[in-house]
């Protein structure tokens, strides 16, 4: 029998969703005709923009023709996806980006859990708490972690709490970390960084000689105008920082898996010998290695986002579940619960009541009200007692979930 | 500056394609009126069979209806397309597979290049020579080797050579390896195996702990009746063997990305302290951690080639190809070349004139006559003094290709 990779044997025994799930089944098996609300994972559910449904009918066409058949496209992505990128994306915000600075992936959990492959295997990780479960999963089973403690919490990582006691904006880390993983818009806490947050982890990564991956899967969803919408923004940020975003939560893609991210050309590596590399090269041989680029049906989905009726029908998708995220929002604090986030961005973030472990109020809420969320333990040990709702759902539901929650479960 | 994954100095400079490319844009600059016949990466040329652009606008309208969107899949593969691969790719052969056996992916290269990430870092890597770039570069990231020599050559891998003289079957390994890399039908050499030389690969992964990598890429161009078209056509191989398909080189999706791997249930390995762990479970874990599935577009396309018209059609184009093959074949051995493959496979790999170095054979050929082909010494140390071309470009190119050769290049 062949030797296997031990540190997968770190993680945690089961991943947030599919215990999620696991639990939820259970529950629909012994009540068949229970009507469960899911707002669990952050999956949309409204259908695709028409302009990208067009897009993808033409380029079935292009596939079908002699002359318009593609095959194997760049592997970092189409130029012009990557030109509309560049322009659209970070050009109308002031930040210059070259397209090749831009890579095409197939998500922005992909991404989340491969950009670590380019840097040492002994840095050291500092991440939100809570966060996506990814950032760390995948650091584990490169081999920067020992095991996980009951709550949760990998040996060997610095995990930076965010909680309301500091209005969910973590603390510099007091050991010194590499590898720094940020995401704002958050998920789960929905919070959101100010220029003068995020400035001082771009000087920190400067002071320190490390990187940050800022997820930034949620910037469409930022309203507040003083709030940046990407890292970039911030001075010296190309130095030290990748930045990665997602078609999945604005336009409806989840089903369609296309994200990219920016990898700076100034950012600099160093070897043990102190020699300089560029981590854009770095980067480049990694995709040019492991991927033969993204489908071009996909692609040109993607760039119909970017055409002036796309956009308008993508910010009418973005709206709609931003009233679903008021209506949740609003509803939860008239019931009496003390509510976070939900504003720029489309997650609630709520204390659960009088104390309650988040994985006991997951379970009540399925048994009492039939409503599936994301207890808050499972995104970190500092997530514990706080519970996520989805603004993804239908507005019937979402207006449902409330209803059933300020009538039949009072905090 | 952060510390990066010094692995990556251990590559050889540059890609062998992204070299062609060079070489090739070189000489286009130099001489832009002339017509060159790209013969080099193995990217098909027809268009999409008709059913399965037929599936794609289907798809497309599924996601614009609230009723029939489909957010995110199956990380590993919608049940619908599994249960036809199980049934029609191996069950029509004999091959009992159960659809959650196969993982859904978005290439042939993705899989080749991540496989070895659930093994041992300190596994030994044995791989055919030459063989398809990634298997290596993959594993020099991984930490699996030291740096290259002149040749190619990565120190602690065990290359098994695959040359004219032992009829490209390479000979069991002299030292242990726990990681064996095999591609039949051969990309570059076109060279197949028989039901015997598998079972001996079998045996020796039996025996020896290792696991084999199985790459059938090229499957559906095997005409030859004895020729088994899975390692799971060998007895004992579902406990020792990972084998990976797509759907690039038969239906034509190069552009497309969708592929699989089988990771069967009996294969288990083991840690350090000598207890046992389940391949399948790792793999698993492993694909939820990272990825959040395949396009339903794409898995829609990929459904449609299982349907008894898209098959005919999928079958049609394998054809096309596989007459190119023959052409080119019969024409390089008419004008005294020696050559080999193109029978089961759509390449030909032949030697150079003279015994030229691969690269300069390269250089004649795009000067000479303005075809790119592919140099063997590309593809690892014994493909040097031999040459790939390949059979997916269009009727008329591939005529004339033979034609100018024949003509113009004798050897």
């Amino acid at each position: 029998m062949p030797r296997i990779n031990e540190h997968y044997l770190n993680l945690r025994a089961s991943y947030l969703f599919a215990e999620i799930r696991r639990r939820t089944k259970v529950f629909t098996d012994a009540r068949p005709d229970a009507r469960v609300i899911d707002l669990g994972v952050g999956d949309v559910t409204r259908p695709l923009p028409p302009a990208v449904v067009r897009a993808i009918h033409e380029a079935a066409n292009d596939m079908a023709g002699t002359d318009t058949f593609k095959g194997y496209g760049p592997y970092t992505g189409y130029e012009w996806l990557r030109a509309e990128i560049a322009a659209q994306d970070f050009g109308t915000r002031g930040v210059a980006l070259s397209p090749d600075e831009i890579f095409v992936s197939d998500g922005g959990k992909t991404d989340s859990a491969s950009l670590q492959e380019i840097f040492a295997r002994d840095a050291v990780v500092g991440l939100m708490d809570p966060v996506y479960p990814v950032y760390a999963d995948s650091n584990v089973v490169a081999g920067r972690s020992g095991a996980a403690d009951d709550s949760g919490r990998y040996a060997g990582m610095i995990y930076l709490p965010c909680v309301a006691e500091n209005s969910f904006q973590p603390a510099l880390p007091e050991r010194r970390v590499d590898l720094i993983y940020l995401c704002y818009p958050n998920n789960p806490t929905g919070a959101v960084a100010t220029r003068e947050a995020l400035a001082r982890w771009v000087d920190y990564a400067r002071a320190n000689d490390a990187v940050i991956f800022y997820d930034a899967a949620y910037e469409a969803y930022i309203v507040d105008e003083d709030v940046p919408h990407s890292i970039y923004e911030i001075d010296g940020a190309r130095e030290v920082a990748i930045e990665s975003r997602s078609f999945s939560k604005n336009a409806g893609f989840t089903g369609m898996r296309l994200a990219y991210s920016v990898v700076p050309k100034e950012l600099i590596g160093r070897s043990a010998d102190g020699r300089t590399h560029s981590v854009h090269a770095l980067w480049t041989r990694r995709v040019n290695m492991k991927s033969n680029g993204q489908p071009y049906v996909i692609q040109r989905a993607a760039a119909a986002v970017y055409t002036p009726e796309g956009s308008k029908q993508m910010r009418a998708l973005i709206d709609f579940y931003m009233t679903n995220a008021r209506i949740i929002r609003d509803g939860l604090a008239a019931a009496g619960f003390t509510v976070y986030g939900g504003r720029n961005a489309p997650y609630i973030w709520f204390r659960t009541p009088a104390g309650a472990g988040s994985w006991d109020f997951f379970d009540r809420m399925l048994n009492d009200v039939q409503i599936v969320g994301s207890p808050g333990a499972g995104f970190g040990p500092s997530g514990e007692g706080y519970f996520r709702l989805t603004a993804f759902g239908s507005r019937e539901q979402t207006e449902e979930a409330v209803e059933r929650i300020r009538t039949r479960l009072r905090p």
